[in-house]
């Protein structure tokens, strides 16, 4: 029923809106302020992420010593993800609107990752498993980050079966 | 303190570890069993995502009329994200472990992007603004999906100031 709805909906509205063309997708971290700062420490400790640019929050830059970030953008394995103070006030927004999102790592060195991650302060969650997981098919070990944040850290270049996805298509 | 820490072990571990290389950073989204399904459709016809690889959770294939996805990929604007379901017994599990993470999707076509997401069945945030937000400086509105999950649309191509970044690093 839903699901009718939306593809009824879906499909008359594309018409009116047009082919919309998307340029990128960067998953963006909310960290309890004012710890984003920190975070962005760890990722570069745990996971070897650069900092290519941060703005802040322009409300608290001249009303704290240390000012909150708005939006530290990360550089990762090519890929970018930001990462952000979210305001006590915003607080419980941010926790109850999200979904649960983990973030995969691809990498060749799966084991030397986790163990990179956990010297950082990550805490490994179970054991590094082969054959089923967040990003397919692989090896495959999860870490929670002292911030909240689970990153599946997962062999490279493994697909999932495009025959499955035809079948359901 | 804690970042002291932070720097003093990864420093020292780095080392033993190595330089460890990511080749990807991939979002997973974790849906309430068994919505992935209907999420990946809602994906499709909000945001024009393309099913490119999908794996069925190997316990219930045999249980179910309706099989639990294990992880569905999609490619959205070049990008990957997967989409799996969560099955009710880790559901806490899940719920409790991820911080809070917004999907930002870059566009030159905002507005038009929100208004396909609405009509898809997305529930707008707020109004589209300009100059503050989730992924920096640029037109930036919200959007919540049927699933959780928030999403920033914003314009493309646009960055954190670096000088700032320069300053803090």
């Amino acid at each position: 029923m839903a699901q009718q709805e939306v593809q009824n909906g879906g499909a008359e509205k594309v018409a009116s809106a047009g082919a919309v063309t998307f340029t990128a997708v960067k998953p963006q971290l909310l960290v309890e302020a004012p710890k984003a700062n920190d975070a962005v420490q760890f990722y570069k400790a745990a996971f070897g992420a650069e900092e290519v640019g941060r703005s802040l929050h322009p409300k608290r830059k001249a009303e704290q010593e240390t000012p909150l970030v708005l939006s530290a953008e990360l550089q990762l394995g090519g890929f970018t993800i930001f990462v952000s103070d979210l305001p006590v006030d915003s607080a419980t927004a941010g926790k109850t609107a999200g979904g649960a999102v983990v973030l995969c790592l691809e990498t060749d060195e799966v084991e030397a990752a986790i163990a990179k991650a956990v010297a950082a302060g990550a805490v490994a969650e179970g054991e590094v498993v082969e054959g089923e997981g967040a990003c397919c098919v692989g090896r495959v070990g999860k870490v929670k980050d002292p911030y909240g944040f689970l990153w599946s850290i997962c062999s490279s270049g493994k697909k999932c079966a495009s025959a499955e996805a035809e079948a359901v298509a």
